[in-house]
């Protein structure tokens, strides 16, 4: 008699952006006639770039004749023009110890940053800070590494929580109990504030210290303009023996719909003497069958010159819309964080709210969509995110809105 | 401190194909004036049929204008445009018992088939035809469902195996012990044999009788000409309470570097009242974020009038191939099967030589790359595979070169 995977009971509601979903299709089916902003969940609205338009069209044509066609990749780590072209631009050119063989191309950092845990004991203690992309912790729970939930406190029995608050300046402080895995996220979903390269460079040495790993998400890289930021784990010295890093190609090209990643697994990270590298080739090799050709070469046209061009200006149109909702925002007297390296901007709500109050009234009153600070852990009680991947015409037409409640 | 999953260490060797992959490698590397010819791992070659590149076109264009811009799809399970073809093509054709909200489109069968295991708890036992497809196994390894390797029978001390051999048609026996999860795959691989529709039903009351679960492999169902074969295991009565179905569009369309599959889980699937349908959902909510819309819109295109007509060519061209291994090998006294309803032929290695033999013989003296078929489990020792998916120019060659020897 089959029974099932447990944990998966201990998983309170549903994934936050459904619930998020659902609740503003409810919202816009009982209100036809009000027209809603959604500046919501992190999703971007700039068409494919023009670069990028021309690569997928030619490797569509590629897989038409025979002698170009493409079946399974020769493994499932990527091609190596594109391997090569994301070690030369994201890491040589930063100064980053990485080679082209620690590379896995993969199909979105959703899956990386789900999927990677497997590779760990069942008895790892995972640290995150609070709040955090929820995908982190749900698939730990998945896996068992939890313990149990308690609602009251909206805390699992078994994770070590990192909070990043205004009290701390979101930089978060290191925890009484070191933990056997710690997530970090720079630029910062959900908050949109980061850390510096030598407050960085300290969670690499206490994990050194410690024998802790740390899984890097750095898939708001390109939003950075802060020079003492660090663009990836490995400026800093010692990662390599300590850190993972997972990158996106959802937010610098606009992916999130094209589904692309890649992440480094340095060959100097061991556990008495077994490869990481060595656990998640395997891993991969056997539970995925590499990402599609087509958004290989698409991703390729990413770091030619004109995709380059073409993605700092897109970068630069969203990060007006920071600027603007950030400055909007502060004008009417709200606490504004975020917005400088990140596309997000974090908010205290008004009049003590909770977060999903604060939902609740700006989708009912000024129809637009944000997201509630509490679904992305406790400490983001209180606070409320808004992206700045709308159009500019909408974060205009939003703010407006925000401004006249 | 940090630990590793220990199952990992369990795994002999490295995945099959890869192994293949180096020991082809190292022999074209050492012998560069050699032709070699592949019908080894199981890749088409046939390229992209029209219908499917002008769906791709036609959707990278849109992807490239603001309108029509497509980020993430509104959840992981797919576009309803794709599922709703699937539904009229591969289940209400059939007159199979199959709704739209139970199909889950997906980057691949790989992926699924691997991934399926994670919503079952660890207590499972897990059954499997022997030899099989190696991810099955691998990834519930992986999970700590499988016990412990014995490199001597070359099996794992918590599995079920179903050998499938010359000496029972290929037709799985029910075990002494009673399974809590079966994995089927017909047409199978690597065999290229399958079960009549009535076999097939006798494994869906087994399982129900028993509280087991399928999990149903149908990627070569396009390959199917006998009648008397199930293309659904939902044609069965009484499957949509005891089985899972797995589907791909790499062997029908020719996706293998493309990336699509769909997996069904129907509503009526429970364990203790709770629906194995919401915990895959969540399961996929949680750790994948949907497969590319330009892909999608690729897989719709696969069940137009134009890209149907297209792709019966394609397969009609790979099974004149499977005839034609079939019938030359036969004619030279091997002893072979499959080939009628699956592009793979299985042939008993000639005097008695082991399966790992055959191949170095075969890659030595003809310059031709097959699978070992004890590379599929125990019981595929003494077999071999050979697949249908070379050019035709290719597979006439390799038979020639095969009847030399």
């Amino acid at each position: 008699m089959f029974t099932i995977n447990d944990n998966y009971q201990k998983l309170p509601g549903s994934y936050l952006f459904s619930t998020i979903a659902k609740k503003v299709s409810a919202y816009a089916t009982a209100n036809p006639d009000k027209s809603l902003i959604r500046l919501g969940i992190g999703d971007v609205t700039q068409p494919i770039a023009p670069a990028i338009l021309e690569a997928f069209h030619g490797a569509v044509d590629e897989m038409g004749e025979a002698e170009s066609f493409r079946g399974y990749s020769p493994d499932s780590m990527g091609y190596e023009f594109l391997r090569s072209a994301i070690l030369e631009n994201d890491y040589k050119s930063r100064g980053a110890e990485v080679y082209v063989d620690e590379i896995f191309v993969s199909d979105g950092a959703k899956s990386d940053s789900a999927n990677i845990q497997e590779i760990f004991g069942a008895d790892n203690k995972i640290a995150v800070t609070d709040p955090v992309y929820p995908v982190y912790v749900d698939s730990n729970v998945m896996a068992g590494r939890c313990g149990s939930y308690d609602e009251k406190t909206e805390k699992w029995s078994n994770v070590i929580y990192l909070p990043c608050t205004l009290e701390n300046n979101f930089v978060p402080e290191f925890p009484k109990e070191v933990p056997d895995i710690i997530y970090l996220c720079y630029p910062n979903n959900p908050t949109g504030t980061t850390i510096s390269k030598e407050q960085l460079q300290e969670w690499v040495d206490y994990a050194n210290k410690n024998g802790a790993l740390i899984i890097y998400d750095g898939a708001y890289e390109a939003y950075i303009s802060s020079p003492d930021v660090a663009h990836t784990i490995y400026e800093c010295q010692g990662a390599r023996t300590c850190a993972i890093e997972i990158r996106s190609f959802s937010k610098n090209a606009g992916f999130t719909g094209v589904r692309l990643s890649h992440t480094v697994v340095p060959k100097d990270l061991t556990c008495g003497g077994i490869s990481l590298h060595g656990l998640w080739a395997r891993r991969q090799n056997t539970k995925f069958n590499g990402t599609a050709y087509i958004i290989q070469k698409a991703g390729e046209a990413v770091y030619s010159a004109e995709g380059k061009a073409q993605l700092a200006d897109q970068i630069a149109y969203y990060m007006r819309n920071a600027k603007l909702i950030y400055e909007s925002l502060q004008s009417v007297g709200y606490q504004v964080f975020g917005g400088v390296d990140a596309p997000y901007i974090w908010l205290k709500t008004p009049q003590n709210m909770s977060s999903w109050e604060f939902f609740d009234y700006l989708l009912e009153k000024g129809n637009v969509v944000g997201t509630p600070g509490s679904g992305f852990g406790p400490s983001g009680e209180g606070y409320f995110r808004l992206t700045a991947f709308g159009s500019y015409e909408n974060t205009v037409a939003a703010l407006e809105r925000i401004k006249g409640l």
